[in-house]
């Protein structure tokens, strides 16, 4: 049986548990998953007898090439997708029918009952995406791939600065370059930011210019279906004399200092997570260090109110999914996950440093997936 | 009033018809339309005496600045947002509050019972995206504005294309010039066809080679919060001939004679559309004109058969938004919405011709807001 049919074969098991005979995935990553379909708009049926993708037109070709393995159903252009879907469903013969309550809208199941009345619709949350957090050995080697690329892309990016670079220059130069390493886009808009701009954790790329900040945040990854999640924080040699023109970095605070706390969190985070740990307890392993830290110069400072998310989130065909490990987590953590630990600490009219790493679960703790160096560098733009 | 002022208005007068005495707005571009917050994670809500925009630290600062005349609730981390909107409609002595039926998933609602047991929930269908349909004029500017640097982009694009740019190549061009052109990106991953592959309306980007066929689909947008959507099927100097390598173009229907058609049918249905046509009469005029082409040469191509999608969808915070142009549709058009109008002939082992304009809908017909030549243009790659 191969990984696609355990899968299948999987969801099966969940579908006879909660006595239910065919269960309708609307979710784009979620038909990825149990169909090999890359495109989206497309819903996956598992059926009493048959397993079943339900399209339209404009993807039938994609579709018959991925999914030799599965019934196909066209919409014709007039009639929607859910539409095909109830009457895929009511032909079928299925009488309780399964859909994902954690991502069907109100009005998908209003019209799923108006066009198949004779069914009953059981929502149920999380099936796939319970199924998805653990990844099988390609899923893992499909994300090593994204991160190689991620990374090669970013190598050539920071190889090619230039202090009058503005961010969105900078984010426009990274697109391109994790594609010409190999992905079909970054994995989400990059985030560039130059100086005290790093202290907005989604900060939207301006025209500031990487030569007025004195340090640089980089958030990014590649999508190859698979996705990566990395950030580095870089010093830059510009901006650092305060008669230059890094005035809006108003305070001090030591560049290095506060990137070895960081960096202590993570490794705290890295040295408690493994198979069978709560995800909350690794939230906590990073937040105590941070909270924990002191500066004679700075008594005033108390770190962990500038540590603002949760330590990391999964990472596979979306760019956050489960598990995710933040304070509020339920999540127990398994062996096959692949999460990101990232720890930050955002100080406004300063800056902010983030420290962000892709690991995948163990048995006994966790292989780090990035290979970028984890230590402060300072950027070469000479 | 302001044109923020007014929207919000709009939706207090919905409530009103609707005995709700709040709303909460979880879609993210419908945050956006009324808060005018850019970023997403969200929420915004019409609270009985004020208006709120509910989101997390990591957009605090983002928040601050671009929702200056809105009270803001930050969650804390160990919060979800779901959690901070019913703790914070609870405290606004809210009774009965809408939320979006097509857009809130059962989970999401189940989470805003549990936290908020006193309130009532109704779902409401469409409500923002209703008010989003009809565009005010500073809406339109910032659409023709897409589309005038998605149009500059595609220029500087066309301007670099060489034989061997790969399908791959050419879309992640075509990103850089649409950025480089002032797009924060495309406003969806750009299609790019060569030869037989525009069959497929949604290709992904392969190795084919731009030499390889004899004609180009590309099918792109900008975007700058707004977003255009265009598409232009040229001519290629290359693969024309039968010895070279388009082998896969099998079928020689003429270039030129099926682009007639379709232009044909884009000019039918611009000629129909207006104020107060039903959306559907617009997709039968463009259907028609395909429908009754004939071709003495090949007297057994039924060309209805291969326009295979919609006619038409607006465009605005979203690229496919309300109202839908096709044969299904019960939408009504109203001045001051903005569409693309897009039929398309796809033939399997031939290709595709597709046009697509956006437009303006007045009270007496349209206003083209594309200013590239809809004409049959021949690639010069020399």
């Amino acid at each position: 049986m191969n990984y696609l049919q355990q899968r299948r074969s999987a969801l099966g098991q969940t579908l006879k548990a909660n006595g239910l005979d065919a269960f309708l995935v609307t979710a784009a990553p979620n038909v990825t998953y149990l169909s090999s379909f890359t495109g989206d708009c497309s819903f996956y049926a598992a059926l009493p007898k048959n397993n079943v993708i339900i399209g339209d037109a404009r993807f039938e070709e994609q579709i018959k090439e991925e999914c030799s393995d599965l019934d196909i159903v066209i919409r014709p252009h007039n009639k929607t997708t859910i539409e095909a879907a109830a009457e895929t469903l009511t032909k079928s013969g299925a009488k309780a029918v399964g859909v994902e309550g954690n991502r069907i809208t109100l009005g998908e199941l209003e019209a799923l009952k108006q066009f198949a009345p004779k069914i009953t619709f059981v929502p149920v949350d999380g099936v796939v995406e319970k199924q998805r957090a653990i990844k099988d050995p390609g899923e893992v080697e499909k994300i090593r791939e994204s991160v190689r690329v991620a990374e090669r892309g970013f190598r050539m990016f920071v190889a090619t600065l230039r202090e009058a670079d503005s961010e969105k220059d900078m984010v426009d130069a990274l697109e391109g370059y994790v594609r010409r390493a190999g992905a079909r886009s970054t994995s989400f808009p990059p985030i560039v930011a130059v100086g005290e701009r790093g202290a907005l954790p989604h900060a939207q790329p301006t025209a500031r210019q990487l030569g007025e900040g004195s340090k640089l945040l980089v958030d990014w990854g590649a999508d190859l279906l698979y996705k990566s999640d990395i950030t580095r924080t870089l010093k830059s040699p510009f901006g650092t004399s305060p008669s230059r023109r890094n005035k809006m970095e108003r305070v001090g605070y030591d560049f290095e200092k506060l990137y070895a706390v960081v960096l202590a969190a993570q490794n705290a985070a890295m040295a408690v997570i493994r198979h069978g740990v709560k995800a909350k307890d690794v939230d906590a392993a990073a937040r105590k260090v941070i909270a924990n830290a002191k500066f004679d110069k700075y008594p005033e400072l108390r770190l962990g109110d500038f540590f603002t998310h949760g330590v990391g989130h999964g990472i596979g065909l979306e760019i956050h999914e489960a598990p995710r490990i933040r304070a509020n987590s339920e999540d127990v953590l398994e062996a096959g996950m692949v999460v990101t630990i990232e720890p930050g600490i955002y100080i406004p009219g300063w800056g902010g440093i983030r420290i962000e790493d892709d690991v995948l679960i163990t048995h006994d703790g966790c292989k780090i997936l990035t290979t970028l160096s984890r230590e402060p560098v300072t950027l070469n733009v000479g």
